[in-house]
């Protein structure tokens, strides 16, 4: 634990991280589950206490066929639309011109922003965090097929910490497969019980991190021993199913996918709820913060 | 098919690649499976019309634990040596000093000199060539934990067949995995199938292309278009399962592998075999043949 200097006042960190130039493996301040099961909750009691344990959860067919196409087809719309936008929110592969990602999609009117105020996932997300929640970050990843990179494992929230200002871990994210997640085109890698540890890293946060990161991480990485030790506790999980399956885990959660070289393509939305009562501080950085359209603070 | 001039004499290339500007399919001319069930033969009847139907065999603990753990060690010595060593059988990683690959260890007195010569693996081996048989290459792939890089697809028989001077489809490959595979550290895919097929790339053989080829593959590429189309027919197989495990899969079948960004490592030896009734001539490129620790010509 440190106490850095703001602008307000001085502020105790419970998650240092890029402070040290060794890593560490700190224990999580913060409930997992918020929220109480209640006769409403869409979730069972041994849903719940599962995301608990492990940090995630897998809902096959959370969307249906329909609702799929609908995302799909806008997704396809913005990468067409993304391609010859010079917008900040358009994030190219690290080694070319091609569209990585696209962020703040929730913005747009339409299937992205029925998303974001989606009843049924509304009711997940709000038993899980136990309050009230906002979008604090929406994206779609696109892994095309024979070429899609991996990304790097990595915690969100030590990202939205040290970057963000995100003060407690009370966000979760929600990753919605546009496509079949099959074990072998790169599907999201998790390993379950890692969201009790926080791994603070090593490094420092350079100005404009995010300019990079976006493309490829350098700081704010887990070390290998600290990865190794997780994995070796609880191993690796790859949930893998239709279209419209979800994956709804932690914001400390540890997760990574591998490249992508069969010809599945494997898109997915990823919609970031954060807690009304968790909302951004200033970067523990002492950065200046990431822009709006990467960690909402208005 | 074409016909090439080469020194000896006017000879019919039946599987003409890197010659056209457009990729194109062709039909296999040659068997699957060249030997017959006989009552000495250790796969079953089942095995072989699998591997003629196929293209692959896995073969779940084919060599035991204190098998595996002195190929291990061996793998582990020459790994160290070749750290510092400049020899042209260790071939590095595109982006970086790490040894990726070790070739010609059969050569080598001892535990990788055995496998070569290995009662249970040659009577299949031979089952099904048909014939005595002998090492082509042989080679260890280092596939380490965090940072292992993919394999894009390609057909072994293309690269022997146009760089070698591989007259005919009768050759196969045996992968032993020396760590256990799972399905998230980029084991070996294969198409099932694919073997009856052979795709005709398009391109040119740059002199001495196996110096980068070895690090990046980038002639003698299949071409999205004919991956798909396989894919599409009969999907993707990533056998898993302990340290000791074999694929054995014939010379034309599509395989690859994606990155590893797990900590688990996934080390492997490849022992080729090809039928002493198919030696290497001429490259069928008109380029001078690659060296012997590639393709054994004596």
């Amino acid at each position: 634990m440190s106490i850095i200097q703001t602008s307000d006042a001085k502020r105790v960190d419970l998650y240092p991280s890029r402070i040290n130039d060794k890593p560490s493996i700190l224990e999580r301040k913060d409930p997992v589950v918020h929220g109480e099961h209640t006769k409403d909750s869409l979730l069972s009691r041994e849903q719940l206490d599962f995301y608990e344990k492990n940090g995630y959860l897998f809902l096959e067919s959370f969307f249906n066929e329909e609702e799929v196409a609908v995302l799909s087809a806008e997704a396809n719309r913005l990468k067409e639309a993304g391609k010859k936008s010079s917008a900040d929110e358009i994030i190219r592969e690290p080694n070319g011109n091609e569209v990585r990602s696209i962020f703040a999609i929730h913005r747009e009117k339409g299937a992205f922003e029925d998303i974001s105020m989606h009843a049924r996932l509304l009711n997940i997300v709000e038993n899980i965090l136990g309050s009230s929640v906002y979008v604090h970050q929406s994206r779609i990843n696109f892994k095309p097929g024979f070429t899609g990179k991996e990304f790097y494992w990595h915690s969100d929230f030590e990202t939205w910490h040290v970057e963000d200002g995100m003060p407690r871990m009370r966000a979760l994210s929600c990753s919605i497969a546009l496509e079949e997640n099959y074990h072998y085109n790169g599907p999201l890698m998790v390993v379950p019980g890692s969201h009790k540890k926080f791994i603070s890293c090593v490094g420092q946060t350079p100005d404009d991190h995010y300019k990079e990161s976006l493309r490829k991480q350098e700081y704010g990485v887990p070390d290998h021993n600290s990865l190794t030790q997780m994995v070796e506790e609880a191993g690796i999980e790859a949930p893998t199913g239709k279209a419209g399956s979800i994956v709804i885990f932690d914001c400390n959660t540890m997760h990574g996918s591998n490249s992508n070289i069969t010809p599945k393509s494997r898109n997915n939305v990823f919609m970031v709820f954060n807690s009304v009562e968790n909302k951004l501080q200033e970067p523990f950085s002492g950065k200046k913060p990431r822009p709006e359209y990467i960690g909402t603070r208005e």
